[in-house]
């Protein structure tokens, strides 16, 4: 296997894409799968998909294609799917409490291990499960337990303060959906910020192209 | 200006990203900026910059740089900003109803025109100064306005079939919330979905390839 860094980050962007494509094509039954098939669900050449996959070493096989549990399993690992990350929440707002319900945290192996919110009226509730703790206890808990990646669903106004304080407490990484730009400075703290506008606007682009 | 079919993926992805940056230095007083500058404050290089603004014709002076507030205009017109897109919102759930909550439409060109719901506990209910109004009435509501855009935020099962409705109703473009694969048929319907594994599953292949 090359050495991942050497890995376009167009390629890392579609790998998650292939990851949903494969749950999908097992969910119905699909053992296995040529590039040109896969290609065509997807929108995209053969060619570009053996390309894609030799950037990790070899998947499939010349006429046979690929198989798909396999393949996915090795997305999986390249994805850090098998490392297990630890997660929490900041913020139980809207966002954050559609994430505790909606979002199959365990399906892409990682652990929910708690939410945490400053309005007090919220601390204590329970959501799928989950209790939503008090914002004072956050810092202790990070500093207790090993978390890889918080979550950062609050007001814009506060994010980088917040982050800032994250950091300094030891969380690896910020997954950040507050649409303020987080600076790490020179933590090392890897930031994947969800900009909603970006995606709107893209939309809106195309549209605005048909016309 | 170049026909903006001839813009690639990447640059129209980044345009979004052009115009949060142009809205911040905007709102810090900063009314002329260098591809240096920006592309500093980016993570992009000054070439880079120009040759991405290069696709839509000249912005800059040589030795003056970008004057932030024309620059900030040309790319919101790309977008299709000034064109006031009529948005509906299909499903108040927390989703729904963080966007009606915090999501600037106005602020990006973008009219809210009403959001529905099919949970009769919800409808009737306000948020943020928009009732929520009947799903059962969605359907007429669309074919007597001008809805350009209709947001799908309801559960997952039902995407594709409530999508093929919107898209029968006249919806021309569907924001898509749902993590479901929308397949537009062969409708023209521009859809943009906003993955949230993807986005986390990228963050997780960066911190697993720090480690």
């Amino acid at each position: 296997m090359k050495k991942s860094s050497n890995i376009s980050k167009n390629v890392i962007r579609r790998l998650p894409r292939y990851l949903r494509k494969l749950d999908e094509l097992s969910r119905a039954g699909v053992e296995r799968i040529s590039s040109g098939e896969l290609g065509s669900q997807m929108g995209l050449t053969p060619s570009q998909i053996r390309q894609d996959f030799s950037c990790f070493g070899e998947f499939g096989q010349q006429g046979y294609g690929y198989r798909v549990a396999a393949l996915r399993g090795q997305i999986a690992r390249i994805l850090g799917m098998d490392r297990s990350y630890g997660v929490i929440l900041i913020g139980a707002g809207r966002i954050g409490q559609s994430l505790i319900e909606n979002f199959d945290f365990s399906h892409y192996g990682f652990r929910l291990l708690g939410a945490f919110e400053i309005r007090k009226e919220l601390v204590g509730t329970e959501i799928a499960g989950v209790t939503i703790a008090d914002a004072e206890t956050q810092r202790d808990f990070i500093r207790e337990n090993n978390v890889d990646i918080a979550i950062l669903s609050i007001n814009k106004d506060h994010a980088q303060q917040v982050a800032d304080e994250l950091i300094d407490s030891g969380v690896k990484s910020i997954w950040n959906f507050t649409d303020a730009e987080i600076d790490p400075g020179d933590s090392g703290c890897v930031i994947e910020s969800i900009h909603f506008s970006d995606s709107l606007l893209a939309l809106s682009y195309y549209l605005t192209e048909k016309d």
